[in-house]
């Protein structure tokens, strides 16, 4: 870990880049798979998973019998973790619901919103040793709330041809109407043009490697929305001088365990604690089963001492982090000044990782700087919002002539028209 | 026109296809052109201000004198338009406004969201004849109750070096913070990466030429927040036997005068109602200056004669268009049926120039059937909304456990002792 006392700008700016992202090099390799499965459809999806995940499956579809069976194979303890963590996702995200009231903007002009659940969703869980079967709930259940008819479920298999239990069980636990065994490139494709297997959806959701992300990417460019933008997962810690240097090194090590290009930066108010928050973090990282990735990481990482809290709030707002600790007395007060970041955690009892799976705040959030224009998914990620407007006879006289007026002054003749030929009908 | 009787599904499919947006011949001009901006900024903007918009400027910021004095050439009349414009935009966007409760997700554990507004916007403003200055007010207007700080307007100067009055005028009133000589590529590229004169900006904001859309396009992969996607305006009207010919024809005409390329789609119960709507169109089109442009979007258009309203709702479902007009007796039961559409418009008096200048809802909508899965522009569109959490002791010990379970199914043991680390100082 990098450590830098009260830096100058210039010093900041080069310790707060974040590392490039280049899709450019795998654009070519992704754009052949994405054209392969639009042409050639299911084949292509047995094709590939047949090369990168090492089986030749018969169908896509993960059948009834194996989700049944999957229910048997999760332990009655995680089950009631999942079960936990589920009611708090839910509870928070229903509470993000709204109906929104018909409001008269002139008298005989109402105008109004209503939100409509996106018809078909597709979700997508990257395959490996372990099952992230928290993205499940996080996107699931919103889904679930917000009404989407269609929500499917895109996931590597493993060699001998299964899903992870805990994953085919949390996602028939949110309501997931479809789980497929397809993963990479080919999944995000077959989500986008759909197969005689896998339908067609209108928006993507999930994480990924880079060829996941460059194909989300692309084509979200070709009219298939999707969830953000990605890059590395990050946390930005502020600590004061009371903060607790075992646990301010846990979370460190939390987010640095994720992969080696993970972004963790410790911003502090005591010169002391850096030194402190080292020490715990060599003694904690001897522990860790991914301890080689999360000591690439922190090779990387910074800790930046600064005068006061407001300056290392400054420092915060302008790197905009996924996740924000505030490792402070008063973390309220510091919460206020909060103006870029994805999710925020407040005092030294609100680790991180109780977002990632159990709080009931969603955990897919803008990284990469993102957080500056973007929102982490919530509610709001699986619907639209569509605007309403009626009006009356009393409305059109009301409001007529100015939309004559300035339809006129931009030389939209039709426009004005539209609204002529109705006032003069009202004339009779 | 062309007019379809009852077609069936393979034919329909056909009639509703939109034309491919083809960006990628474009992307190797636009791409130079973003990175002489990026390279030399400025001296870029000046070089291609004279190159596109014919007039080598001294300085891109438009002074106070030229706002004070651009209020002195707009009519009185223009202005109380503009202005009853202004306040139903502004009641609609301010009722958007939201302050979320705090939840007690499980006892001891608080989460709550907050909506702040994105620092810096860029605005974007075509030239032409015409100015577009309601763009302004539909962007403006949020951008402002959303609280950024920064809002930057871009738009191209005449070949004297002016903007018009209209455009300065309306910045003035939303108060935009600065506005600039630029248009083009070139300005979408200065409010993505920044120059000496213009700021740079988290999130840049309206419609353009096919430069300007490839532009926002490119500079979005790169870290820099749009609006959404582009295409060409659209409009379905759906029209029963009692909908008035005159009144069709009319709002039919309003999109077909925006550009060859618009989309025109009336879909009626009455089979009659389509030679007298193409009786009107005839008539009302020979009296508008962009006669030649409207006739050429009427000749790629199509008219869908069906069963009833449920078929006539299921084809704009599918469609998914930017406006919907209900041109019907009872709008409101079919505008519940509204699964997919920017914005809707009920009944035989609220032609969509109302929306688009001065009913309060926005005008910036989903085209190219991306009102599937996009929302038009809001107050969501300014702001972010950031998640919060804060765990008292009560909190850990009631969901630390489930936690530490769930972790430990991911393979994450840093996520994991996170937790433990505090549980277990909870017992001292």
């Amino acid at each position: 870990m990098n450590v830098l006392i009260q830096p100058d700008d210039a010093r900041l700016t080069v310790a707060l880049q974040r590392p490039a992202l280049d899709a450019g090099k795998l654009t070519e390799t992704v754009n052949n798979v994405l054209a392969s499965v639009k042409l050639n459809g299911d084949t292509a999806l047995f094709d590939y998973t047949e090369k990168f995940d090492g089986v030749r499956l018969q169908t896509l579809l993960v059948s009834e019998a194996e989700i049944e069976q999957a229910g048997k194979q999760v332990s009655t303890s995680l089950k009631s973790a999942i079960n936990q963590a589920k009611n708090n996702i839910h509870k928070f995200h229903a509470a993000q619901k709204r109906n929104e009231e018909k409001l008269e903007t002139t008298q005989g002009v109402t105008c109004w919103r209503k939100s409509v659940g996106i018809e078909r969703v597709g979700l997508y869980i990257p395959g490996g040793s372990a099952p992230l079967f928290s993205t499940i709930l996080m996107l699931g259940i919103p889904a679930s709330i917000a009404g989407c008819k269609e929500r499917v479920l895109c996931t590597p298999p493993s060699k001998d041809g299964s899903v992870h239990p805990a994953i085919l069980y949390t996602a028939k636990e949110v309501g997931v109407t479809k789980i497929f065994k397809c993963g990479g490139a080919q999944a995000i494709a077959a989500m986008a043009y759909g197969t005689a297997s896998v339908p067609r959806v209108d928006k993507i959701f999930g994480p990924g490697n880079q060829y996941v992300t460059t194909a989300k990417m692309l084509v979200s460019q070709q009219g298939t929305a999707i969830d953000m933008p990605a890059g590395p997962s990050e946390v930005l810690v502020i600590a004061d001088e009371k903060a607790d240097p075992a646990f301010v090194a846990a979370d460190l090590l939390s987010q640095a365990e994720h992969g080696a290009d993970s972004q963790v930066v410790l911003v502090t108010t005591g010169e002391k604690i850096v030194q402190a928050v080292l020490d715990q973090i060599h003694v904690q990282l001897a522990a860790l089963p991914r301890k080689e990735t999360a000591e690439k990481a922190l090779a990387n990482s910074v800790a930046i001492v600064v005068k006061d809290l407001t300056q290392a709030m400054q420092v915060s707002n302008r790197y905009a982090p996924e996740h924000l600790i505030l490792a402070v007395c008063n973390a309220e007060e510091t919460a206020a000044q909060v103006v870029n970041a994805g999710s925020v955690f407040l005092g030294n009892l609100t680790p991180e990782s109780a977002g990632d799976y159990a709080s009931g705040t969603n955990h897919t959030l803008p990284t990469n700087g993102y957080a500056r224009a973007y929102s982490g998914v919530s509610l709001d990620s699986f619907v639209k919002k569509i605007t309403f407007q009626e009006i009356r006879p009393e409305g059109l006289k009301n409001l007529g002539p100015a939309i004559e007026e300035m339809a006129a002054a931009e030389q939209l003749d039709a426009h004005k028209n539209a609204v002529s030929i109705r006032l003069k009908s009202l004339e009779k």
